[in-house]
C-alpha cells in the first residue's frame, strides 16, 4: 500500500523507473522454476514489480487516455478482487448484477434516454465497439447469428478517419472486413464531414452493397474532436442506419477514463426495449441458466453477454458514485476541461510553443520549437526538423519526470499529445509540463 | 480484509446470505444520487457488498468451475488494481508484459510445442475461442481480414455437442453463423466420435462449402469428458484443419480455474513463429505503436490483441507460480483429482446416490434418491420422481451451507454437478456434501 498508493500518486516520486527490456528481465529474474520460493523473496518481487512499474497513477502521467487514483473505486477493486465473482447468474453474483444494473439504468438516464434502454459492461472500449456492430448488423438482419455472412449482401459500415482503431478491428474480427468500413473524411478540427457521409452511404448502395451503421466519435483519440451528431443522425434517419456512440442507437462509455473508475469499466448499452442483447447474443447454456430455478430468472443477465466468465466492472464504479455523487463526477469533467483551456492559453502565452489547433476537449495537442529552429522560415525544412518529440520523450522518461504522448498526423509532423484525463492535476502540473519540455528539449 | 478474506474463506462461515432480488435491493440502496455520501456509511456499503456476495473462496462453494482463493494470486491482484496498467505497450507496462511474456512462455513449454509459439491474455475462455476462430480462418484465407466473409465461399466449423457455449457466440459474433458450426455426436461418455466427425467434413465438402476448423473440448463443461485429440488430429491432417484446444494448432488454458490464479486469466496460445497473432488483429495505431521509439518496439506486443485497454491478467498467476513453483500447481491438479476419486467412490458406497458416470476429470455428476424413492422401479415414473436438486439447491442457498450446481443432459433428469476445481477441499468437505444433500433432501 506504502509504494503502490502512496508512493505511486505522490508528485514529488518519479513517474517511472525506465529500463531497458533487457535490464528489467535480469532484475525480475521472470523464469519459472519447478519449486517455489520463501516470503521473503517474494515480497521483494512484489516491491520489485511496483518499482519498475509505471505509475498511471501519478499526476505527470499524460500519456495514455486514462490517468489518476480514485480510493473509493480503489477499495471496490480491493473487495471485487478478494470476493472473485463471475457476473453470469443472480445466485453466483447478486450483489454485482444488481449494482451493474442499477449503474447502466443511471447512465442511460444521463444519456437521456427517455423511454429506458439496455446494455452491458465489457472488458474494454473495443469489445463494446464490436458488441456495437454485431448488435447493428443484428438488427439489420436477424439472419446472421445463424446463418452467418456468407448467407448476406456485403455489408458496409461508416466511420471518420480519424476514428478509434478498434473499429477496423472489430471489423475484421466480426467477418465483415476492413475493406468494407467506408472511412469517411474529416475537416481539418478533426470532425466527420456530413455531406461526406451521405455520399459514401449512396456509394454502397450502388455497388449493390447493404449499408448498415456508422460509428460516430464523440472525443477522437488524438485531437479529442467530436463528429457532427445531430447531422450524422439525420442522415442516418434518411437511409435506416444504426447510429453508434451518439444518442441515436448505442453508445459505448468508458468510466474508467475520466470518470477514473479505473481499468477496465466500460459499458455498452442500447436504446432498446426488446431484449436486442439477450436476443442478439444468448447461447442459452443449460448447466447455467437453468429455467427451473427457485428465484427470477429475469436477473440471470450473463447470456446478454459474449462472455462467459465476466469480471464486476461497475461495482467499482458504483461505490465511487455513491461515495462522490454525480455532482462529483460532474465537477471532476469540468476541472479536466478548466485544465485544458488553462493549459491552451499558456501555450500561446509562451515562446518556443505553438499549438496544433484550439482543443475542443482535453487533448492539447502542440508542437515544442527549440531555440536554434525558433528564427528558421515556416516551410518543409523547418517541419523537418521540428521532429523532436521522440527524444524529449526518451529524456523524460529516462528521468522519471513525466510521460506524455506524441505522434504525427496526417502531413504534421509529430506533436506532444498532452491529455488532462485526470481532475487530480493542477496549474502547477500543467506550468511543469512546459518547463520540463523546454529544459529537456532547449539543446536541440 | 477481515469480512472479504478471512471470513469468507473459513468453512464455519455461511458460502451465501441468500436474499432475493427485491429484497436485496432494498439492503443495498443501490440509487445513485446528486450528493455524496460520507465515509461511515461508504464504509457499511462495502460491508454489505461483502456480506451478500457468495463467496467463491469458501471451501463449499462447488457451483462454477472456478473456486479457492489463492493468497499470492490475491496480492498480485491488489498491486495490479493499484498501478493500473493496461498492457499496450512496453513504455507503459514494462513489468506486466515481461511477466506475461515469461508466463506464455512457460505454458506452451508445458503444452509441449517444442518450437515455441505465441500467445496473449484475453479476458476469458470464450474470447480465447473467438480468437481461436479468427485465427484459423485468417490462416485458410489471410483475404478475410480486409474482404470480409461475404467474399469467400461458406465456411463451415466443427464441434462436439458437449462443447461450451461459448463456441456458439464465437461463430455467431464473428460472422460464421450458428448453423455453420456442424455439431458432431458425442458418445455416452460425452467425448466426440471420430467416426462422425470425418463424415461431417466430407459432407461439408460436398455442399461446397470450406471447412476450416475443429474445436476439441479437453474436459467438457458438464461432464468433465476429453475428446480423443490423437484421433481428431489425424482427421484434422487429413483434411487440413486447424485444430483448437489439442497440441496440432491453438490452445485456449484459463489458470483461473483449477491453477486459482483468480478471475479473469486466460491464455490463447498459438503454434506459430510467424507473427500470425500480429497479422490476424493488428491494426497499427500511430499514436501508441509508434516506430520511431527510443526502445525496441518488439516489446510493445499490444496490437496482436482484439483489445486496446487490456489488464495485466498474467502478473498474479507468475507471482503464484514464483511463490508455490510448478511442483506447487502440480500437486494442487493431483489434489483435487485425488478429491474426485475420494467423492466417486463415497457416492458407490452410499444408499441413495447413483453416479451419472465414472469421472474422467474432476467432475462428478450424480443424482440424489430421496427414501421415499428407493424402492420404485426404474423407469419413466422414478426419473420423473427423481428431479428433485433444484429443491435441495433451494435449500442449501437459503441456509448458506454450501454451493453446488446442478442440470438434466440429454435424456437425463437433473443431476448434481460437484465440481472439485479447488484444492483446498478435504475429505471432510466431501463427506459434508453427501451428508448436507441427504439432510436436505431426505423428506422429499
Amino acid at each position: 500500500m506504502e509504494e503502490a498508493v502512496w508512493k505511486a500518486t505522490d508528485v514529488k516520486e518519479k513517474v517511472c523507473e525506465w529500463r531497458s527490456p533487457e535490464q528489467l528481465k535480469d532484475l525480475l529474474d521472470l523464469e519459472l522454476r519447478e519449486g517455489g520460493e520463501a516470503h521473503p523473496q517474494i515480497l521483494q518481487r512484489c516491491r520489485d514489480a511496483i518499482r519498475y512499474s509505471v505509475k498511471t497513477g501519478h499526476p505527470r502521467f499524460f500519456n495514455q487516455l486514462y490517468a489518476g487514483m480514485d480510493p473509493y473505486s480503489l477499495v471496490g477493486r480491493f473487495i471485487t478482487e478478494a470476493i472473485n465473482p463471475s457476473l453470469y447468474t443472480y445466485e453466483v453474483a447478486p450483489v454485482f448484477l444488481l449494482t451493474e444494473e442499477a449503474v447502466l439504468q443511471k447512465m442511460i438516464e444521463i444519456i437521456g434516454w427517455q423511454e429506458g434502454g439496455d446494455g452491458i459492461f465489457s472488458p474494454g472500449g473495443s469489445v463494446s465497439n464490436m458488441y456495437a456492430v454485431n448488435v447493428a448488423r443484428y438488427h439489420h438482419c436477424p439472419d446472421v447469428k445463424v446463418l452467418g455472412l456468407s448467407a448476406l449482401p456485403r455489408l458496409v459500415m461508416f466511420t471518420s478517419q480519424e476514428c478509434h482503431y478498434s473499429v477496423a478491428k472489430a471489423a475484421a474480427f466480426l467477418g465483415i472486413g476492413t475493406n468494407n468500413v467506408y472511412v469517411i473524411p474529416s475537416d481539418k478540427r478533426g470532425k466527420m464531414i456530413p455531406a461526406e457521409f451521405e455520399k459514401q452511404v449512396q456509394r454502397a448502395k450502388d455497388e449493390g452493397a447493404l449499408p448498415f451503421m456508422v460509428n460516430a466519435t464523440a472525443g477522437t483519440t488524438v485531437l479529442g474532436a467530436f463528429d457532427p451528431l445531430e447531422e450524422i443522425a439525420d442522415i442516418c434517419e434518411r437511409h435506416n442506419l444504426w447510429m453508434h456512440v451518439d444518442v441515436t442507437n448505442s453508445v459505448a462509455w468508458n468510466p474508467h477514463k475520466m470518470l477514473m473508475a479505473g481499468l477496465q469499466c466500460c459499458a455498452f448499452m442500447v436504446r432498446d426495449k426488446t431484449n436486442l442483447l439477450q436476443r442478439c447474443h444468448s447461447a442459452q447454456a443449460s448447466y447455467l441458466f437453468q429455467q427451473d430455478k427457485f428465484y427470477d430468472v429475469s436477473y440471470d443477465t450473463g447470456d446478454k453477454s459474449i462472455q462467459c466468465s465476466r469480471k464486476p466492472d461497475a461495482f467499482k464504479f458504483w461505490l465511487m458514485w455513491k461515495a462522490i455523487g454525480t455532482k462529483g463526477l460532474e465537477e471532476r469533467v469540468d476541472r479536466a476541461l478548466a485544465m485544458a483551456r488553462y493549459l491552451a492559453e499558456e501555450i500561446k502565452k509562451r515562446d518556443g510553443f505553438r499549438l496544433v489547433m484550439e482543443p475542443e476537449y482535453t487533448n492539447v495537442c502542440f508542437w515544442y520549437i527549440p531555440p536554434s529552429l525558433r528564427d528558421m522560415a515556416d516551410g518543409p525544412e523547418f517541419w523537418r526538423n521540428v521532429h523532436v518529440a521522440p527524444v524529449v520523450k526518451e529524456r523524460m522518461m529516462k528521468k522519471g519526470s513525466m510521460m506524455v504522448g506524441y505522434q504525427p498526423h496526417g502531413d504534421k509532423a509529430n506533436f506532444f499529445r498532452q491529455i488532462i484525463i485526470s481532475p487530480q492535476v493542477s496549474r502547477e502540473d500543467m506550468d511543469f509540463l512546459l518547463d520540463q519540455i523546454h529544459s529537456l528539449g532547449m539543446d536541440l
